[in-house]
């Protein structure tokens, strides 16, 4: 699911007219100029594998098929899926793995799976896995046991440096993120994700983007709290 | 799910420890004193039927048995269930009636849950049925059939006068929640019902318990903001 929204000319249009300066991110809950297209997209349940637990799963010498691109640059839901069995048993058929293969195993679910799960997940980037479950993920070929590193991953926003400039921002930072719906909400805190390639890109998960019904969003806004 | 705290007293000695008048509602974000324990509780999918259609249902005059009593008083959750059927004949398994019968038939659920079934449900209060779909319900005597009904229930906080007073809301006006957790999240216009018996209590879906945590939350503000 992806919604674009083009603030910026809106946004200096409205600023002009009323001879607003720029916003200078130190009033409360000031609005950012969007410097881009803000994209905002839900990642779907999924899991990153190691090259070596993928030959474990699908065969010695697999290799993962791109199936769909996704939004940034070099990166792809496979064609591969894996079955998740939780510890009481409980199943997910079809996890898509998201390459390319990673150096270390990671599974990334909602609340709503994990608690259909009957998992504890904590809430986690991408790589932390203090206090995560296990699991079994069970390919074709063969099977593989994770002893942690199923998380709820932590909502977040990509940005490239000239993004993390136009918001003022360095990575490992916080920003916020409005959705104007027919059931708004604001998101607090997304961890800023700065890299050189990155394009800006908001990550939420399948319960953010259907409690706020961002595919019917009207408005996106990504700001900064002031002191 | 409850999750209950008591700011009241802390926010009290807060305030006089800092030498801060009470809020006055004009300032943004303003957080209002909570007059009493603020209770938020999610309302997992569920449906209302008219006492005729309860006999349809489950045979000539028979009335709904109590399971278990909700927060306000009076109201229940049913032991009767009924199967869900939707218009892919996507089905919900033990769809839990709440009572006392009402004077029509409503479904409500979260996006998830019509997501699954393939529905596009409107985010309405109680009783608005506005373009929204229709389902069958079956009994283990008969089916009805609903020819709308079925809503994403709009979040809202139940009150009474002593609450409405201390809020300075009226039957209708909006407050925002924050609810402060490893996933914090503003859920935005709440509406407010107020009514003489009510006990003050904020109703969330399964969704947007799920995108904040809400079983974990550390902090809750139920807040209006200034002009």
């Amino acid at each position: 699911m992806t919604t674009v929204l083009d603030r910026s000319v809106v946004e200096r249009l409205v600023r002009e007219a009323l001879r607003m300066p720029p916003s200078n991110g130190h009033a409360p809950f000031t609005l950012r100029d969007i410097p881009t297209k803000l994209v905002v997209n839900v990642s779907a349940r999924h899991c990153h594998v190691t090259q070596s637990d993928l030959e474990r799963l699908f065969g010695p010498g697999h290799k993962l098929t791109p199936y769909k691109q996704l939004y940034q640059d070099g990166f792809f839901a496979a064609e591969e899926t894996v079955t998740f069995i939780g510890p009481r048993h409980r199943m997910i058929n079809n996890l898509r793995i998201l390459g390319p293969c990673r150096d270390h195993n990671q599974v990334e679910l909602a609340f709503s799976d994990a608690i259909m799960l009957g998992l504890d997940c904590p809430v986690r980037k991408s790589g932390d896995h203090r206090d995560s479950p296990g699991a079994y993920l069970l390919g074709p070929v063969g099977m593989i046991r994770m002893e942690r590193g199923v998380i709820r991953h932590e909502r977040h926003v990509h940005m490239g440096p000239a993004d993390a400039a136009e918001y003022g921002v360095k990575d490992g930072d916080r920003l916020h993120l409005r959705i104007k719906s027919a059931c708004s909400a604001v998101f607090e805190d997304l961890l800023v994700r700065l890299a050189p390639a990155s394009k800006l890109e908001v990550h939420l998960d399948t319960d953010e983007g259907n409690a706020c019904n961002l595919a019917r969003a009207t408005k996106l806004e990504l700001f900064s709290q002031g002191p």
